[in-house]
């Protein structure tokens, strides 16, 4: 399976260039750092990766804000923020202890952790000096990436879902659905014996997210008028495109602490040059995705469309997740540049299949998740596409089905979206009775 | 005095949780960090702290432009912004040393430390070694806590009160009553002395702020048509959620180096532990505070309030900081939503005795802040209910005689409110000329 | 050349107070940082540095988007987000490798370096470790200066502008034009061995940028009916205060890791106590430039104008920028003060002009830039007026006659300005068929 073909192998030498290959070798000084000291260090990395990751929850707030229409903004912000509360609630009293189970604790070997333990409800403790960092740091950076999961979910769904199904899918893709498939890599489970390859999570977050919002963008519909009975398409254009840039810069910076302190550690010489790299190379894909975006759209449209430039920006970003550290500038800068095409090229598919995703989620964190993830044994010695594709399918598989099978269930139950009449409206208004620009005179 | 009743006791165990006390316990290893790498790392957080408190500026700045109206937006961030580079000035000029006294230095032993000294101009010295940080990260970070104190009184004035009476006030606030009350406690004075205890400032800067600015909402007045000749209460909407939202993100952002660096350092395993644990605690108060928000506006209202919920995030901030590194997580949960609980609950309160406060900040800073610093000693054995009783009733009366005082002679003098014509054009047109959104059309 | 007049010793007593002479001396403890943490610890010192500064580039985008008019805002968000992007890629292919050319590589010694290398393609090895930090830190960080300057020079330029001489301008400016001025003093060319100085970039950024701004406003003319006929000037109100504030804030806390990261080093008693006084120094000549602006236009016009008091806060913060280590907190106040005045100032000479700068990039960052670096001496012995001045008249007389240059041959060639009705209509119909706020009702 980690047989790679003369073909790629060629690639990877130039996207893993021997520049880099030559990195970890005799760079180690004599007196490395001290166990304490690098304790002190890579609790560090976790605390500034995790405020960053954290920040995050405000890009997403931010981005999805501008990009739906006004009557719709105060929902949007609600979810965004009781997301990441319920999140932190969540992973907290199960996900954590799920997510990395010790090795005699799993419920199924390798693929379901224990629900509860004593431990689970303050895991915080100092951990010791031979772990390498504090166990709270941990705890914090690995809470950020399960409250990133259930943001990319809230974009898609936007303009029609109702408040409380949304808010019980969180509580369940938080506590459950998100630490149950990580903890098959990140938590030592069966994919992680296999050899599947996902840095900072191209797969184990972005695509996940991914995965949960296509099943709930299938399940609930698109929004009323989006999809027209001549077959045409009805643009329903964000409100603010200013918040929304904004939401992508924020992204953009919080994916250096994403990606960036998924390294684990940064104290030692190697750790820190390695860090750094993966800083980089978070860049140049980003900027990349972007470049890409602009080229593609004026291509195939005439004009550059704005949000498909902040979307290229982030499909960049997330494609370079699954292996930030490998690739060589010119590497990442590929894989960025199909990331941000890719973001663009699969919208006009998703409506075609009158799939609606309010703010291109699903192209930038599925499909250039996937891709990411798919790209790794090009730089990657270690990584080898089979195991590549037997992550991706798995974690695919469990997370649309669960997804899917949660949402027909809150369908028919409780209903999961909200009347023709309250869409017309305004969400704003029929969810939360509370504009988000009351001031402003809006058109209808 | 600090004798703990059984039944607390009990409640201290759940929320200090066994596995906690045992940190401290056998992790430091054999080798300690040196004095010169300790430096650093000490110096490090404070600047980091410092930079991420310095942010929570712009946290206040939109929270308070998105929830006043349109027409006072411009008003408003020019308050923010003023307030902060007033504090830097005055903290430099008169504060830090006021705040500081170094033993002899005291006006009156323990209570009012010196006005002036040749040290004041330049205290950014490199100290030594053994102090164990940089003198200069030091007055950066302390520096930003005056600014906070004036942050918070801004909000709960806006649209009525006139520039310049409250830049004074700015002023005496950020130059005397802050450093004097604080160097009650952090400069060494009597309330350390008695045992006080508010680790990085419910009392000695969310309370102070909140105490300011209740004077202030009492001699200045409610807003015209706030209260109704009827009897009923006429909501004043916020202008703009989304910036509310972002200015809420920023805060709790900002809150990790308030709290995190509030340790004073992370030199060795045991500070940078301490320090996790402190950010983890951190944002499981804020988000215990957004879903007791959530839960108890759906239930008191049959609707969840945005604005509310984010005040809720705000106020299980707030609560944590005076202690945000004795409770277990549970405990954190715990005292976030009760202080999330109360900044609901006493917004009506407020509006019965007419006390408007336009951003909620009395609940969020004052009340959650008393709460916080009234819990110390549940998970804290150091700590006793007498001494925090004491030292909030100090504070509290020093801080709210002083400022009404300088309320009401700035009342008397220059007036500190605008014509009621002027509130209704709004305050952008008649204290600036200058509208926040002059390109779109908005309701009178 | 590096004499000193009397007065001006007497003000550099001042300027630079004896306390801060004694820094260095005896605070270094006996036994020194490792090399190996010291690696660890500058390279942070990048990183985060690093990131603060990308935030800058969010800063630019808000600030610019707040202060051109509705029907320009997605156009201005375009260009910010689109040169960033280009910058990351121009600098990586070209930039880097023309700024720091090792010695034995330069085209022209002292002036021009080399435009390619087999290294340039993947110049972030780790390193050695006794290169002090890992070569892709400081890559990261200084590919941050050189958007920077990029950022500069969109704002004055917007409302007229078109979409691709702009990215045209925007490649030439980061390949080339930036890198290879920058080179003369930080890559080691002949202002260095001149003994110029200019700490973080007063001149080599921000008057840099301002130049190349300068020049495009030159060629491109003023908008459409800001200089009317009868000799009056019609202002042109920026259309959301919000955000160009949100800006200023974002620029405020960016600026902490430009300046206190061109300290390069922070691992040592010495370095971590030299940033800390950046921090704080920056802090400062930014807070005095807000009350200078906010004193100057309310004597001057009557009134209060944010937007001069945001201006004032960056021109502090630009005019601190060349030296923010040497000078006293006073020296500091006094040197942000004056550049706070100066951006107030220097607007109407403009309008008397007829240079049409629509956020006051010129006088904030080229003349406060310029007055910045004329100051150093007055607080750094190993400065001198004399190198200030070649410094600046070099790099101005480069950046200025190269970016008309370029400027003229793009107006030649393809255009550089809308049609009159495209500017009326906006450049967001015209240049993109994409309105920023499309839901909100705006006046035409």
């Amino acid at each position: 399976m980690k047989k790679i073909p003369p073909i790629l192998a060629a690639l990877a030498m130039t996207f893993a260039l021997p520049a880099f290959a030559q990195d970890a070798a005799a760079t180690e000084a004599a007196a490395p750092v001290s166990a304490d000291v690098a304790y002190v260090f890579n609790t560090l990395l976790f605390l500034i990766g995790g405020f960053l990751v954290m920040w995050m929850a405000a890009g997403f707030s931010m981005l999805e804000a501008g990009l739906v229409r006004s009557k719709n903004v105060t929902v949007q912000l609600f979810k965004n923020i009781s997301l990441f509360a319920i999140a932190g609630l969540m992973y907290w009293l199960i996900g954590y202890n799920l997510m990395y189970p010790s090795d005699d604790t799993w419920t199924i070997a390798g693929v379901i952790g224990t629900f509860f333990s004593p431990v689970s409800l303050d895991p915080v403790g100092a951990g010791d000096v031979a772990g390498g960092y504090s166990a709270g740091s941990d705890f914090f950076f690995q809470l950020m990436f399960c409250a990133t999961t259930a943001s990319i979910v809230s974009g898609t769904l936007a303009e029609r879902i109702r408040l409380w199904p949304f808010m019980i899918f969180t509580v369940i893709l938080t506590g459950l659905i998100y630490p149950i498939e990580a903890s098959w890599q990140w938590g030592g489970g069966f994919l992680s014996e296999m050899g599947f390859s996902d840095f900072a999570g191209s797969t184990l977050v972005h695509a996940t997210g991914g995965f949960a919002a296509l099943a709930g963008a299938i399940v609930l519909g698109a929004r009323e008028g989006k999809y027209r009975a001549d077959g045409r398409m009805q643009p329903l254009p964000g409100s603010n495109l200013a918040l929304a840039t904004l939401g992508t810069f924020i992204l953009w910076l919080g994916w250096f602490g994403f990606n960036g302190a998924s390294q684990l550690a940064i104290g030692s010489v190697n750790d820190a040059a390695d860090v750094s790299r993966i800083f980089v190379n978070t860049n140049m894909a980003a900027s990349a995705g972007v470049i890409a975006a602009i080229a593609l759209t004026h291509v195939l449209y005439g004009k550059i469309d704005l949000t498909m430039v902040l979307n290229g920006a982030l499909a960049g970003l997330v494609s370079i997740t699954a292996e930030p550290l490998f690739p060589s500038i010119f590497g990442s800068v590929l894989i960025g540049a199909v990331g941000g095409a890719l973001a663009v090229l699969v919208v006009p598919v998703l409506d075609r299949l009158k799939i609606d995703d309010v703010v291109g989620a699903i192209p930038v964190h599925l499909v250039a998740g996937i891709w990411g993830t798919l790209i790794v044994p090009a730089s990657n010695p270690d990584a080898s596409f089979g195991a590549q594709i037997i992550g991706i399918v798995a974690i695919g598989v469990f997370t649309f089905v669960t997804s899917f099978a949660i949402w027909m269930v809150l369908k028919a139950t409780m209903g999961i979206r909200v009347t023709p009449e309250a869409e017309i409206t305004g969400l704003d208004v029929s969810e939360m009775g509370m504009e988000a620009y009351p001031d402003f005179i809006q058109a209808k």
